[in-house]
């Protein structure tokens, strides 16, 4: 079913040149967990001396992995650490039996690679509540070892897809005390671009040294502005899982250098944004821009109650300029607005004002805006100096197609 | 457009033979407020002594009737009241403009009535950020008093239609110290029927009597197991209104009387299910049934997390018994939650439990029962005794038809 849906409309002409990372190794392989002819499982091991910050879905029913990995997080890094994921089966609400899966494959990668059984993470997209045949993923650690090689990042991002129609990945470089830094990342997925249950995966790894509670902190608060600010439909996965590794090869020690900070920074939104492209049916990237507010957080609330409400959405698929909607999307929010004091713009179009429609508003000049495929709606709240910028795409047919003429 | 789209599946077979209530008369009009060809504006008259209690939207960015309701709540019986309700423009995010026209409408039919201004409800269903023509309306109210009758109930409920696919309408009665009061009540709407934006209006009316505040007490707390409980998009009108009218015809005073509570609750769900049952696009009532939550407000969260998943509306559409999305959204919903403890239903079929997919589950069953009509979710959390029922529809291709591929 991946493969038979075509290639996003919003997808980037190519994936990009990804620079080897020092310290890091990958690998992929087809295990068969459920889709066949392709592969299904990669593995990631990186050099004793890695530094690995994580952030995690926060849903109640998380899985089997996200626990395991979420109890690893911290270890010591002088001891090299390996990642394993696979596709086609996101191991989640398995009760007792997901957690025996985990143990299985971190054991078996454990010995495969010498790395600590504490200090191998995995992760697991696609079906919920199938029981993961770890068998078959433990039978080709052997290979997915013999075939660890530097240049394999994208192998690795082709592995994780889903029903994702293109493979993720985006880098930075930059100079530290006149040596070069690099950063590259892969991602998979979209809100729910699975049919049974979207995961949201994102690797990202830098030959940097980076201390380890300071690299965590900068994960974080990234994160906030980033993965944490894109939505396709609202719903959260149990599986959402990044994982940054600063491997220290480069010699380079990074911690608390601002320049690396922004380039980390780039690479994780153009993730972020690749995945929103890549939205289930999504004909449209749209951004929302947030200012005004009574305060950051209420800001975020406005952007994502506008970016998830399905009447905006659907009005964007129609290519129509309806800011009547985003009006009811503010008001329902339940964050801090005055009507009299709103402003909406799409693109640099002044739509309404003053509690009411512009006067020189003219609906033509909207309504051409909205045939492009990137969109912007700008709101200012005229009460404070909060601001948040989110990232949704819209909501078309073929999300339902997906959703719910396919049987899983 | 009202107009084309086809009579809901899940409609009731006829409007209901709606009891006269005494204290209380209707009219209905052509006024072309935007719509040609039916009639647009209703008029209901009630005899001094009549109680009025409402609930209104929540939203920052409510209507100018809304507010001009609000602010009138509450005033004295005894100069009887009115209500004046135009459909085909919502005098929402209208600015200044909006109040004038309140004004000049409530002025209008204080003169023709004899009812104080101040005693005037009114409200305004339709396109949103368009100026009411309210001289349309204005024209109309000496034919609309001199319309006025006991028995045109259901003439009110055809005019306050926007894309309604039918009028909806509901009844009981209730014995009360040997002599019979009768409650009936009239919506329209959905969470999004209209083309720009949502409105749900709704008018109960009794002739029992009713002590006022005492009234407003009864509605606020029932409203909240009611049309609080219902949910098409998850998308909150700026215009929704509820007044409840208790004439005291009857000679009855059923204040704080509870076989009357209950016959007004019935009333209630059963025009919040019409509501439902003619969501825009819906093919399937879903009732949702949580339990065990931590508290009420818990049970609430996931029912409505639930209700408003649009990976759980699109399985539905699909016909597909998807409990994994169920889990996802209990997971997202933010209340408390244990993967372990979590049982789920699709009718009488147990689909979950202990974290896991049940023992005897087999998924013939359940993809049996999602070829109904009405679709019954029941979960478990398994937490405490917090209880909640909530009600929604189905997501389909028609739902991105009417709001996408139409333009407003």
């Amino acid at each position: 079913m991946a493969q038979s849906l075509p290639r996003s409309p919003l997808a980037p002409a190519s994936f990009p040149a990804l620079p080897v990372i020092g310290g890091v190794r990958f690998a992929a392989a087809a295990a068969g967990v459920k889709y066949q002819g392709r592969t299904d499982v990669m593995l990631a091991q990186l050099d004793p001396g890695s530094s690995v910050a994580g952030v995690f879905t926060r849903s109640a029913t998380r899985s089997a992995p996200v626990l395991d990995c979420q109890s690893k997080l911290g270890g010591a890094p002088d001891t090299g650490a390996a990642i394993l994921v696979n596709s086609g089966n996101s191991n989640a609400f398995t009760g007792h039996y997901g957690q025996t899966s985990v143990a299985e494959i971190t054991a078996a990668v454990a010995e495969a690679t010498g790395v600590p059984q504490s200090r191998v993470f995995t992760a697991s997209t696609g079906v919920i509540g199938e029981p993961l045949p770890h068998d078959r993923i433990v039978a080709k650690i052997d290979e997915l070892k013999s075939g660890l090689a530097e240049n394999r990042l994208e192998d690795a991002a082709e592995a994780i897809m889903t029903t994702d129609t293109f493979a993720k990945g985006a880098t930075a470089q930059v100079e530290i005390d006149g040596k070069t830094v690099s950063i590259a990342g892969i991602a998979k997925g979209s809100g729910m671009i699975a049919p049974d249950m979207a995961t949201m995966l994102v690797y990202i790894f830098t030959d940097a040294a980076y201390e380890q509670t300071a690299l965590q902190n900068l994960l974080s608060g990234l994160n906030d502005r980033s993965f944490n600010c894109i939505t396709v439909d609202s719903d959260t996965s149990t599986s959402d899982s990044l994982l940054l590794c600063a491997t220290g090869a480069s010699g380079v020690d990074a911690t608390g250098n601002a320049a690396f900070a922004d380039a980390l920074n780039t690479v994780m939104l153009d993730l972020a944004h690749q995945v929103v492209r890549d939205g289930e049916g999504a004909s449209k990237f749209v951004e929302v821009q947030v200012t005004g507010a009574a305060s950051e957080q209420d800001a975020k609330i406005h952007g994502l109650a506008i970016a998830n409400s399905p009447l905006v959405k659907t009005a964007i698929a129609g290519e129509d300029p309806n800011w009547g909607r985003v009006v009811m999307a503010i008001g329902k929010s339940g964050a801090a607005a005055d009507r009299d004091l709103l402003s909406i713009w799409f693109g640099d179009v002044l739509v309404a004002e003053k509690g009411w429609v512009s006067p020189d508003y003219r609906e033509e000049d909207a309504a051409k805006l909205m045939k492009q495929n990137d969109i912007l709606i700008r709101v200012d709240l005229g009460l404070g100096d909060g601001k948040s910028t989110v990232w949704t795409c819209d909501l078309t047919h073929q999300y339902i197609e997906i959703n719910a003429d396919y049987r899983s």
